[in-house]
């Protein structure tokens, strides 16, 4: 069991936001999480920021000083970069901070403002960085690419079908329908996925998360301080971390994510708990072979499984285990840097009973399951209302 | 004084390597690093990378990835960014992993490849992405310009003169002749300094730190497990970061560095150390200008004096107090995630006398100072050879 609870979280809804910033977003997302937890700038010790690429979307580096100060926090700071996991990756170093006693207190914040960038082109080109940039993106890899390879070698050596990968999406919609937050809060059906067209074959449009802006942040503390905050904590039981190569020819199996494998070895390790005291998870699906990858690799079901347990419902809301009931990345969006908080938020609201139409209804403990790149970095996080 | 004592270290020299990529110079410091420890890639429970924009420079984000496997650690692994303080800035997460209790070993990287930008134009541009894109970068205020203006408000408020700046420059060239990892390694005149060209008015070529490639690494350690890697480990006593506004026109004065005398004053106190106690200190002098602002805001001479100081002597080596035995940023190069690392790594050799021809006789304590952007991140940390 870890030593800190999370006692107050606020996030901006996730969209395309062209008539807003990277520092407007931020604010808003920071305005809320300080009211949520009704703590002044001054009582927060230190901010710890995860964002993918704000050099390349914002041509802005350093962005922990342009945001503390800016929102009267005049606390260090400093940015954590992990790809799409830099907001769980934040939180992790945040935790971490406190834990060594350094602070008590600490501002996490995820931000991702994708949207500056004109040229959809120059987006998949700035994304593609989270891949090994001469042996991957510098020969025209883009994710769906990678993604699709893994797919096909997925369907390949385990017979998924596109039918399986449809009904990751089709969930995730139902689930964004219901989420106020979420970019996309339609429902779609089996065959608008199967019939979007193909991005990168096997994948077509509607098995890949959107292009987003977003920001979220939440405040984290000493256990013994929470109360001072909130009268319902959340307590993060365990964290776990793993690493793999970037490049997915360099990888043992391409279609086992050995990073994922090793970050809920160690949160479930740090956590005290099995596969089956999980009530419900938000899973990293940019792409619904990544949703499935994650079904199988952190062990809800055997191996190249996962998408015929998703066709046949398991992952719904309040079945066998509730799978992003946010709307996963697929629809509630996926601003990458700041993904991994919006899953702990999600996680948070859940675990408070606080999630409007689409609460589950176990919810004693929510996981956060994060990575970076095609899966070469993955962090697992796991939550409790209890402490 | 901290928990955690550094066992082993290693770099590339300084320079402009066209032909060797951020990849081969991070192998080439690792390899040296777990030599100079003795210890193995197994050994190794997490990586710390501190770079400032990889995205920009290089166009690879995710560096966290591709660093580590490569080199056979499979740690965890996350990047620090904090503009040009990213390096320290790294060091302090991967103390607080260490005292928190998550890891025993840890490896902390800095490595910023710089020339694989073509034109000196984007180099500018993508440091200048450290300031605030909007309302400093956006309107042509580069790093240059922005120190122009400080060294001018300088000039104006205190009377320091061009020759006491061009002191600096030639102090720092003069220790950077001893050093064989050192970009530059010849001595220059106050005349080569105060007849360069000017890059932005009062600012000439010689006030200026290079555009540098570098990687350097370094083993931390519990302390109660350094000796099993060396018998001469050095320790941290003391590290603080402060923060500030990233606009310089939204600080109280642009004559001070306000993130320089919180991270002091926190460094100072964890360390239990007075000033006089310092026995020699790697600061950030990416211009001449900032060498004088550290003087002064971490307090060796009285607030205005530190360019007097210099011209006086009082800094060369084994004077008053040596400043940048290394040749600072300015003669050993400035890559710029990487150089907290290589301060922390001159601080390492002092200590132990491994320092050569440019070895400090007091060298009980020694102290690095890091800042990124414009001053708006600093982070001060303190060594010592006892424990």
């Amino acid at each position: 069991m870890e030593e800190v609870a999370i006692v107050g979280v606020g996030n901006t809804k996730v969209g395309e936001w062209y008539d807003n910033s990277l520092r407007g977003l931020t604010d808003e997302a920071i305005a809320k999480t300080l009211q949520s937890a009704n703590i002044s700038p001054k009582e927060i010790d230190a901010t710890f920021i995860g964002s993918m690429s704000p050099g390349l979307f914002n041509q802005q580096e350093h962005i922990s000083a342009l945001i503390g100060p800016h929102s009267g926090i005049t606390a260090p700071a400093l940015r954590v970069e992990s790809a799409c996991a830099s907001g769980s990756s934040a939180l992790r170093v945040a935790m971490m901070s406190i834990e060594a006693g350094y602070y008590d207190t600490a501002l996490v914040i995820g931000v991702e403002k994708m949207t500056d960038l004109i040229d959809i082109g120059d987006v998949t080109t700035a994304l593609g960085t989270a891949s090994d940039g001469e042996w991957e993106l510098g020969i025209g890899a883009t994710f769906p690419a990678l993604f699709a390879l893994i797919m096909r070698a997925h369907m390949h050596k385990y017979g998924s079908t596109l039918e399986e990968y449809a009904s990751v999406a089709v969930k995730n919609h139902k689930n964004g329908s219901l989420n106020p937050d979420a970019q996309f809060q339609k429902l779609i059906s089996m065959e608008t996925v199967m019939n979007s067209r193909i991005i990168a074959e096997p994948i077509r449009l509607f098995d890949c998360s959107p292009v987003s802006d977003g920001a979220a942040a939440l405040i984290v503390t000493k256990k013994d301080l929470a109360k001072k905050y909130t009268d319902d904590p959340i307590y993060v039981k365990g964290t776990g971390a793993g690493i793999d190569h970037i490049a997915i020819h360099n990888r043992k199996d391409i279609t086992t994510l050995e990073s994922t494998k090793r970050a809920t070895k160690e949160a479930f390790k740090r956590a005290k708990i099995k596969i089956k005291d999980i009530d419900f998870i938000e899973v990293h699906d940019c792409f619904t072979i990544a949703e499935v990858l994650a079904l199988e690799d952190i062990g809800f079901c055997e191996k190249g499984k996962g998408g015929k347990f998703s066709l046949e419902g398991e992952t719904a809301l309040n079945s066998t285990i509730s799978v992003n009931p946010s709307g996963g990345l697929k629809a509630k969006g996926h601003p990458v840097g700041a993904t991994g908080i919006y899953q702990v938020i999600e996680v948070f609201k859940q675990l408070r009973n606080e999630a409007g139409k689409r609460q589950v209804t176990k919810n004693d403990i929510g996981v956060t399951h994060n990575i970076g790149g095609s899966g070469a970095t993955s962090v697992v996080n796991v939550f409790s209302r209890g402490d």
